[in-house]
């Protein structure tokens, strides 16, 4: 079934985990089915067993297989994680042959929202106007860069809560930060081929960046942010960073190494994109401006609106250097905005007939809440044993355990009992960096009254002998 | 203002050309603007009059100018057409400078549909029923290729309508035929950098690829449509083609022709990009199974509903050969569907729910008597001064007038009358190509009892001296 070649030039491991996810991405390999263990795989394969359990624990970190203690591995049933679903069942036999292991009772995975925060009632009526006022412009095709109303709102909005110094003219309005990525990777590929990234840092853009061609080059994060001197011992002429709360670690660059940052751009003529993605959420810190606004010609910001409102509803902006718009406007002629009229409409009247306001104290103040008792219940149920970093904004915690357990036996033991979370390590270039036994906590969709008895089952797990 | 150098390697129209359009593009020439004469503006450049008034041309064939008759060349009103409008308009005073020259009291433009197309009390229902019963979804994000439930409704339309052979998991949502163009292009990069492409053709298409850095390779079309034997002397190894309704001649690829394509196909392991723009309508012609059908393992097929419910919508939808679903799943992990659930599930259900059929059926027999008004009309205002091919499906016809009027004084002349239309020079490859005086006129969003007088005043434009 694998086939392994030592002539290919990669190492086997990598090629085994290669073939292994692919199986899995193609639906050859179901989820639930048991993988033969390590040791009869390298038999078969005569390979080390090493081999075989470094490609296994790859998967693992990566959330493609499930390690079950004393039994072996598994394949994760992976519309349950924030994957690519593509299985597809064809009779109703093979339906219930996929079906997933066992479903989870939290879901404390990273990207998920509790339906509390949709405005639903507003956004019908909003819908509803637009549907009855809007009839030609939904007959026609609209600006390449988005409408009008809707980046004038935008603009507002970051001048006053973020300090971004714009002009309607200068946002493109895009369906998701990851098009965004693409969308700036194409606008900086004629002046780079290599792209430096904060290690660790937010997967997609990594992968994202990678798939484009780019030659990903990691610059390690520190308590103040990106390392500014490493930066410059590169070939990059273009950084992605995330300075407001960084993914994961939530550290805030200091305005030194922000200084720093804008130098290096200014001087090698970089660009530096800032994906500012929980710009919105911010608790017990005073507001910090984009770095955009200390360098508007060298700096294309992101935001979103995918963990304040909805990550179904695919709207997310950028804000170009003034220099860039010519260029985006040149490589997208024939190209309309890719936000239906139908979002992007009751979005700008939702933004300007002041709900908006009101929508962010809310959720912020109800995030917050969550933020407090789910640090309040993992100091209570594990003590000293966790170390907790990351939660001055955003939507995650990043949770070392101190035990014995790796991280994939942490995911493993914690999916066992009901739990859905996300391992660190793949934030990490290389996951032997990754510090030992992290994990990722999200408590954007878990209900407030859940977070409790989630951390105690997930104390049960990990912290008591079976 | 305009800086011209012999050494630039680009001939010198072509140096004027670009430079002109950058700076309508950027907004720096603003619509209404008249440019200098080419008589002046060749003195002031140190350059030929034939220089000047090649890139003029080129500019008003792509619709960046205008010519008026005894007066000169203006800027157009960038907004009234199908380019990305990037205006901005600080002030009042502004505004008021920008105004359009003039305001359309007709429009022939492709890509336009009359408001009586959409089904807007519909579209409210399944909307607010969608936000009452589907609130966990559209707090999560789904699955990459789009929701299943549409990609099953669209597989099985495709297979009774088109003969489309696919399962729901070689669908790919999409926001926009050219989202899947530029997709296209990315699962085909790997294997070529050159693409053909039929001549005339498809402008975005054109545009979106060779921006992609692809080499295009214009191969021409006939009346069987596009030239096999001319494509296998080229080193493409993948080709854009629309062969139920060719862009815009209208022709339909012959089943001969059609095979000796997927014999190529076949033989050189190349890729076909199949768009079936218009596959919705179709008048007084048998259905044209898709070509995908008889070699779904060479094709990629590409529908849209721009069409058929309305532009601005952004649902279009790939149907990818088998062994690309893995690549394409390998590229786009961590990049959620760009379509909103909000949009994917009112489709789907509007789909599912028997409203589909009597849509189709309703919008064919509305669109199919308008074309035949305004076949009937040219007929009737113009006789055989008018050539007219393209009409056996979609929304345009493509006219040939008998006078001496070039394409640009038609356009120009008929915009001075109060009517937009399309040149369709940049149809072609290379300008020169395009038979003498030819347009495009786009019915879908017209009013059926606006036709006879926007035909009437196409002929006193055009036929009646001044």
């Amino acid at each position: 079934m694998f086939v392994l070649s030592a002539k290919d030039g990669k190492p086997l491991y990598s090629q085994l985990y290669q073939q292994i996810r692919n199986n899995i991405l193609s639906g050859d390999l179901k989820p639930g089915t048991k993988l033969s263990s390590s040791r009869h795989l390298s038999k078969e394969l005569c390979v080390s067993r090493t081999t075989v359990d470094m490609a296994y624990q790859q998967l693992v970190s990566e959330g493609y297989l499930v390690g079950k203690p004393r039994s072996g591995y598994y394949i994760e049933a992976l519309d349950n994680l924030n994957l690519p679903v593509f299985m597809e069942t064809k009779t109703e036999e093979e339906a219930i042959l996929n079906e997933p292991v066992k479903s989870p009772k939290y879901n404390l995975q990273y990207g998920k929202l509790e339906t509390a925060i949709f405005p639903f009632r507003k956004w019908r009526q909003l819908t509803n106007k637009c549907l009855r006022d809007d009839k030609e412009q939904i007959m026609s095709y609209g600006p390449a860069q988005g409408e009008h109303g809707l980046r004038t709102a935008i603009s507002e909005f970051l001048r006053e809560y973020r300090g971004v110094e714009c002009t309607a003219n200068q946002i493109v309005i895009c369906p998701g930060t990851q098009y965004c990525l693409n969308l700036a990777g194409q606008l900086i590929q004629p002046s780079t081929n290599a792209i430096a990234i904060e290690n660790p840092g937010f997967w997609a853009a990594r992968s994202i960046f990678s798939n484009m061609g780019f030659r990903i080059i990691p610059v390690p994060v520190k308590k103040h942010g990106l390392k500014v001197k490493q930066l410059r011992m590169t070939d990059a002429q273009a950084v992605y960073v995330t300075p407001s709360h960084q993914f994961p670690t939530g550290n805030i660059m200091s305005i030194t190494r922000r200084l720093e940052l804008v130098k290096w751009a200014r001087e090698s003529d970089s660009i530096i994109i800032e994906d500012d993605y929980s710009c919105h959420l911010r608790y017990n810190v005073r507001p910090i401006q984009a770095l955009q606004a200390l360098a508007p010609d060298q700096v294309i910001y992101i935001g979103s609106f995918s963990k304040i409102l909805s990550p179904s509803i695919r709207v997310a902006y950028m804000v170009l250097p003034q220099k860039m718009v010519d260029r985006f406007l040149l490589s997208s002629e024939h190209f309309p905005c890719s936000v239906p009229f139908l979002i992007q409409k009751p979005l700008e009247l939702f933004l300007k007939e002041g709900e908006w306001g009101s929508h962010l104290r809310k959720i912020t103040r109800h995030m917050k809440k969550k933020r407090g008792i789910l640090i309040q219940a993992l100091k209570h149920e594990f003590g000293d044993a966790v170390s907790i970093s990351g939660g001055n904004a955003g939507l995650h915690l990043l949770v070392q355990v101190m035990s014995q357990l790796s991280e994939q036996e942490l995911v493993a033991r914690a999916f066992q009992a009901g739990l859905l979370i996300h391992p660190a390590g793949n934030l990490w270039q290389d996951q032997s960096d990754a510090p030992f036994g992290t994990v990722l906590l999200g408590y954007g969709g878990i209900a407030l009254e859940d977070i409790y008895p989630a951390v105690q089952l997930l104390r049960q797990a990990w912290l008591e002998d079976e």
